[in-house]
């Protein structure tokens, strides 16, 4: 039994549903709407937060935790490179992505246009919005300079730094933030990505209250 | 040769120096004071972060990537644990402390109370303080959950949770933010940390326009 408490709008969720995918690995998705503070949730993660695997009798909370987890349990198809030189520069990118574009692009949007609708909480602060706008620029600058000449991030094979940064860059198109028009080679990526059986099913996923973009889904795009 | 570009008062760099100590490698410290944009560091890491490895010729940013490089090269003294269970149990509590720690309560004092010094930048927001300081207490209340009836935070033995957590908390207690008297048994576990070897040295460490209470190297407080 394994079972993934998730949210749909969360980069974190995606990327274990994605690196879940890539192993094989059946599972169940839970929507968990963490922001409701449900008791038997707090019971399995402390921290309120998605994502949360229980696999068999073993609750994993953190999707770094997960991730570590699942690659090294299931080692087919090694997702975190297969030396320790190769691993460090993979790890490195998927904290590039999980905390310095979480912090500066991801976060904002998220908790500006999605939490503040389901949580009511507050007004949207507009501000808040234009920075990550800003902000996203040189990430998608970053991603070009990193894929040039190459398919993937670290060169000829897809690694957990690719699911890092698509499980992002996914949900801030859902929003309708990416200016693709001006990043033809990112989006030679991203497509890539997009065609990848592992990532359909997340691209297939709907939350209530907000609708992606036509091309959102589309291989072609 | 082992360089760590390192900032004495950065928690993730605190964290690379005490398990480099704990695996008994010999290593030269560099001060790098990120924020001056050093043209030479954006080389090493054009994220502009400390800490940053150079091993051999290696370069490895970011304390993730470094923690499970240097636990998996050398496997004496496992930090992340013996089993793939204990280490997902481990990097969990790295996690929250790296992450949910750093974002409710290191980064608030250490931006408002140390990098506007040295930066210039703005003035002091004594509301983001505040909030620090409030957001600390259940952190620390989780601390003596976690600890209670063990030496450590998951349970005999010393692994990275402790190391991370030690790193924020001793950065906090450098800035007198500790309040010490409520939280004895805490207490009782920092005094274990302060008691290592390979923690000494850090305790050791000051920095330009701040200077740490009295009872900060202390073993005995």
């Amino acid at each position: 039994m394994r079972n993934l408490y998730h949210f749909p709008l969360c980069p974190f969720s995606r990327k274990v549903r994605f690196i879940l995918a890539e192993k094989n690995l059946d599972f169940e998705l839970i929507q968990e709407n963490f922001w409701e503070r449900r008791r038997d949730f707090a019971n399995l993660n402390p921290a309120m937060q998605v994502p949360v695997l229980v696999e068999d009798n073993i609750t994993i909370p953190d999707s770094y935790a997960i991730c570590e987890y699942i690659d090294a349990k299931y080692p087919e198809n090694k997702l975190l490179g297969n030396s320790l030189e190769e691993g460090a520069g993979i790890r490195r990118l998927v904290s590039w992505f999980d905390n310095k574009f979480y912090n500066e692009v991801s976060k904002y949007l998220l908790n500006e246009k999605v939490f503040r609708f389901y949580t009511g909480v507050g007004g949207t602060h507009s501000d808040a919005i234009r920075v990550a706008k800003a902000n996203l620029l040189p990430h998608l600058e970053y991603i070009r300079f990193l894929t040039d000449g190459y398919r993937w991030l670290m060169g000829g094979k897809l690694t957990l730094a690719d699911i890092a940064a698509a499980s992002h860059i996914s949900v801030i198109d859902y929003l309708e933030e990416i200016p693709w028009d001006n990043f033809p080679e990112v989006k030679e990526w991203y497509a890539l990505i997009k065609s990848q059986p592992s990532f359909r099913p997340i691209l297939a996923d709907r939350v209530l209250g907000f609708t992606p973009p036509k091309h959102y889904a589309n291989l072609d795009f």
